[in-house]
């Protein structure tokens, strides 16, 4: 898309030339071909060294736009981006993809859909009303039970298993707000990736990186009913109980255990084999590993359990 | 279905000749062609202006039952209105129904299963696995994701997006009690409406209304694994993050906001603009609208986040 | 498989013949066909009366290990037990099954999958997307909604109704652990079985038992987006209300009331009668029948009420 029609879409008047936008991207991470955003001044430093062919950006802030990017000037940056983001929404279909490749000794049952494009490795079972969306990549045995959904472009490695209702790669939560009270979806342009033997329970919710990837790294065991939501990062070999909940673009280590009905707010980062205990609500950041945790806010579970025996004694 | 023989059903005898019975709603509600009940003195304003053509009514009430309004006197009135719930119940198919119709530049995946009498709008995308119930009514610009379920009779407004999982329609939990500990189930003979652009995330419920609708108002975005029981009504434009729940017949306003992992109890009114922190356990009516609360037992936030700071002194 | 392959398998020696094993269960459970294990000295007693075959156990226990049971000796029993439940793993399909066998009456969508084995009794109604699967028993007058997945050699009685989503028999969340930090799967070869008139919301998750089975029983009703974990078993007539957690082997008694959102800790047995309010924890056993209690650490609901209205003084 040229940026001159960006332009004109969200009704920004620019000096420079056009160029060709391929996608959209973090100030960090965008390319020369992208566009980027930069929210306010906490990432001044990222907009610095952004390689980006273009900006949205609030007039205070335009300043510091490095020579050869190209500044988009509005005061409503993150609404501009959701309006852009639709431009680049990812198909759900595509009949010009190329047919499924279905590796040896795979079954896909005939009542599952596989649309094109997917490539499913050797030794897999597809099940019955399983869904492998556009350009999914799964890999070697495999496993997707029956009614497992996997939006597109989303990646399963070798030896995953899948329980049935479970949804990789749904939209991550995410909107900007206008004045008037509406939300405007952020398209979540991103997607979802299952590293190797990756096991996750029923009826879970692993949701596409709005950039980037959700992912779920080598050997981690999620049980049922939890949620992963956008950006988020799970450590190698963690195991996350029943019902619990990790917020957007938080980030887990290796072997963290979060019991069952706990839950983080977004944007932690979480040190290796730490421990939460059931209902826990992780609401900071946890950076020295190997502790156990529990209680809203958060505390060591001694103490919250040690707590526990104070606040009881306010009834005597 | 006639009266006599809805008495027979219920071994109730009246005084008086049949009519024919078509349904059953609430005292308020009800036409001249329904039935409807009172549970408790708490209903004595509704039973005297109720239109309902007979109610069932226990024995210390019934002198209070307007004139052209049959009295089926029973001890046992919300067990009886279960009983006859069921010979009201809605059909699940119909042969007899029309061949859905599917408007211009609709996809519907040859995978998807859409029943008789379902209506489904223009440039619509119905995706592998979804199911589309006899009667539903879609309207125009509708994603509905791999392996969504619409239960009969729902409506999905304009631009609605709803993620893989989801069931819209599926019985509000509602059963009347035997004296001996059994649960006899009351028919769920509403629906669920989703008005213009609500984006509903994935593996979320929203159930159908024991008699009405269930309605999640314009714009109004919903997480992943969310419960929306039966008969709430959601205001336009808001938020409900991730595995929070909201019970039965509970009203919120315009663009309330509820945090993860938030509930409330059923039978309450919200504000509009009212925010719920993550975790909030919402146990009572918010009036004044534009405050935030938190905590369960709720109250506003501030109070709660000061509340933490005195119980952590308890420790020292 | 005979025991000096199991043995080879996991790289333990052992004296005395080799026999034919046909499964894994627990020291109690176990018959002259299966292999069992000891995990530490707290099933000592389970140990001296134990009917196995042979046992995987830690070298201090070795020599209570009774006559006519072969030892397999291992410092790691969990981990070698994981190992071991591979090779016992229950399969998802079988071609030499025979077909599947449809009651009279009964009405299968041909969007609905009914693998080989399956039983299927009179009056049913199998809805599109559902999944039936190999050897599964489904009695009379049940109704299996959209998109519901039954996994392999689950039960479901006469008169049950399962709503949208819903996936009952998915593998319990089962793992034993290496030195290095990493979990070898537990294969879950037990079922799930629903007795009569049972009825279960849309998108809960009831998991398989690892041995025997997990137990839904008589009349007992399930809100929506509800965990039940494996080898739990719910006695009749009890209620669990949407976005609670019961976690694995809680046996309730009959008639228990699990309010919105409330959780139990795994191995705890509850009394007939119990009421737990909303988000209830229930850290322990409830031995009375009869009660109502909430919070978390669980104390009685009037307690509870009490307590937080001395934390609210706090403030003061």
């Amino acid at each position: 898309m040229q940026l001159h029609d960006i332009a004109r879409l969200i009704g920004v008047v620019y000096e420079g030339d056009s160029v060709e936008i391929i996608g959209l991207h973090t100030l960090k991470e965008a390319n020369e071909t992208q566009l980027s955003f930069v929210v306010d001044a906490a990432y001044v430093r990222d907009l610095a060294s952004t390689k980006a062919a273009a900006v949205i950006v609030p007039s205070a802030l335009a300043s510091q736009v490095p020579q050869g990017c190209i500044a988009l000037v509005s005061e409503e940056v993150y609404l501009k981006m959701a309006i852009i983001s639709k431009a680049f929404a990812l198909p759900l279909l595509d009949k010009s993809a190329p047919a499924p490749v279905i590796g040896e000794g795979s079954f896909v049952s005939p009542a599952a859909a596989v649309e094109n494009g997917a490539v499913i490795g050797k030794n897999c079972t597809i099940m019955a009303g399983a869904y492998v969306g556009l350009h999914v990549r799964i890999g070697d045995n495999v496993t997707l039970y029956p009614n497992v959904s996997v939006y597109p472009y989303c990646v399963i490695g070798n030896g995953c298993i899948v329980h049935s209702g479970t949804v990789i790669g749904s939209d991550g939560f995410g909107y900007a707000h206008t004045k008037t009270g509406e939300h405007v979806k952020i398209y979540q342009n991103g997607n979802a990736v299952l590293e190797e033997e990756v096991e996750i329970g029923a009826n879970c919710c692993i949701d596409r990186a709005v950039f980037g990837s959700t992912v779920i790294k080598r050997g981690t065991k999620i049980d049922n009913l939890v949620q992963i939501a956008h950006n988020c990062v799970i450590g190698e070999h963690s195991i996350i109980v029943s019902q619990s909940g990790i917020a957007g673009s938080t980030t887990l280590g290796r072997n963290v255990v979060m019991g069952g009905q706990s839950a983080t707010a977004g944007h932690l980062t979480i040190a290796a084999f730490t421990t939460f205990a059931a209902r826990s609500g992780v609401t900071k950041d946890v950076k020295e590993s190997g502790k156990t945790f529990g209680g809203f806010p958060l505390m060591e579970q001694r103490q919250w359990l040690k707590l526990q025996g104070k606040i009881a004694k306010l009834l005597s």
